[in-house]
């Protein structure tokens, strides 16, 4: 008999849902659904995703009492004993939201919330890239640098929910100052915004480069611009991408000595360069790493796209409550 | 009723064991001994492992079929799951030795091995600076940097039994090459033999020191030499003292971002150094730590001193035995 779960992925600007299908050992997630994110009232936010969830169900021919759980994904700061957002960066009035009891008590399905960039850890471990491993580390690279670590299959909170926070590893001593206080997190050399950030500055400090042009029509850079004017032979371009990829490696190699995982999955905008990034980023890891054992945590690129987040939710949901 | 557990230490020089008894909620160790550890032979080695418990549990009137299991703490690296060290790091001839089960069926009580690190942390966790607390990291601070992490009372041991290899995480990027083959390692600023030896490298290389003295008079110079000239006012000691600290606090920055621990435990040589290593260590890591919430994993000093690893090795065998 099979078993349902309902998942969501709550984004700043979009809403995903979907609905894991669990039958014996085979588990598959589909009737997906995506919707703009109301961010006027907590109210209209909680009814959309309410609404959203109806329809899906409806559309699926699935009643909501079917649903053994849902799980929702959610940008922090959490509590998840408590199933609250604390407060939503992007979206002003969300402050100590119950969002889990809100929807479950909505649906009728028991809910549980999870950190988003943990929800992705989760999706790729379950469906996508770490499908065949026991624990794994995701780097998201994207505006910032999230992180989800997975041990023996569950995921690491922490003692205060704030664990896997990768993107404030240090990985350069008194390097650029992050947002977050610190000095030489990764995410300010490996994230995709801050390599095109801090290329943009430097162009806007006066430094020579063919991004100069990109930049005065654009208004702005991107890390895609970054590596299209590194593979045309652009100095400043070659070095900027190769500063991230070293302080990946980096950061790689100190995530493999302390947690010793099986995988690290890479996901987010930066991998879209594909070998660009993977090729170099292999030799730099292979190179720093140490010499008393071969590799231990081989790197892979994750495959479920921005879908990671919803299969994870609903995976999550199928951890709380499965049988 | 009480139950009985053995905790073995096997190090390079000596051998302890300990005795722990576990009776409804509480636990205390006793009948601590201590020997020699024999490099004759792989039977020596054995044999008096077996003699110093089988005299232990007489000189306690406790019949070996009383305990309920014995742990053993030994250097890597192991292979836990068969109970055998593959190579004794300080000891030759002891390549794949099955220490577990000939222990184990010498003295007709299950065992367990356990990396000595490892089983360190355990015992602060159970018995020491870590008793009240659900998650910790240990780093001891001696020849190398050693660590060991517990997550919600378990140590954590990753995919390869090499988790928690804290003294190898890199905390300056092109740095002090390490043994291991990488550059910057934690352990090449804060352990206790490599600090004194970079201070003992400067002065060699010709930098004004009254380190110089010492290192004449005794042929070496160690920590607490350091310690004793920066308080004196010798530059070459405080530049060293400190660039150990600094790196160490790094270190701790980056363990409370990936973990999210209760607490880091700090054990070892360099400890002894008392308030000369806490103060400035604390100033550091509150400096450099991220400025979005408190700080999360405070700092203690561990207080088993040389026993944390007979404590946790028999707090092992409890876990792995226990009722």
């Amino acid at each position: 008999m099979s078993e349902y779960y309902i998942g969501v992925d709550l984004g700043g600007t979009y809403t995903k849902a979907g609905i894991l299908r669990v039958e014996n050992s085979s588990m598959d997630v589909y009737g997906f659904s995506e919707a703009p994110t109301p961010t006027d009232s907590r109210d209209m936010l909680i009814d959309s995703i309410v609404e959203a969830v109806r329809k899906m169900l409806e559309e699926n021919d699935l009643p909501a009492s079917a649903c053994r759980g849902l799980g929702i994904g959610a940008p922090g700061p959490l509590n998840r004993a408590r199933g609250m957002i604390l407060h939503l960066p992007n979206i002003p009035g969300m402050s100590n939201l119950p969002l889990r009891d809100r929807i479950g008590d909505a649906l009728g399905i028991p809910a549980v919330l999870e950190n988003d960039a943990n929800a992705a850890a989760m999706g790729e471990y379950l469906f996508g890239a770490g499908r065949d491993v026991q624990s794994m580390i995701m780097l998201t690279l994207g505006t910032g640098v999230g992180g989800g670590i997975i041990v023996d299959g569950q995921i690491l909170h922490g003692a205060h929910d704030i664990a896997g926070e990768v993107g404030h590893i240090i990985v350069q001593p008194g390097g650029r100052l992050c947002n977050c206080g610190q000095h030489g997190c990764l995410e300010q050399y490996a994230s995709a915004t801050f390599l095109a950030k801090h290329a943009a500055d430097e162009v806007r400090a006066g430094r020579k480069s063919i991004l100069a042009k990109t930049l005065k029509k654009k208004g702005s850079i991107d890390a895609a611009d970054v590596n299209e004017a590194r593979k045309a032979g652009d100095a400043l371009a070659a070095e900027a991408w190769d500063t991230a990829v070293h302080h990946l490696a980096i950061g790689c190699v100190t995530l493999e000595r302390m947690l010793d995982c099986e995988l690290i999955v890479l996901a987010g905008g930066l991998v879209n360069a594909g070998a660009d990034l993977l090729d170099p980023l292999q030799a730099y890891y292979r190179e720093l790493d140490w010499k008393l054992s071969e590799q231990m945590s081989p790197l892979a690129i994750a495959t479920l796209g921005s879908r990671a987040g919803v299969h994870g939710a609903a995976g999550v949901a199928w951890q709380a409550f499965g049988s």
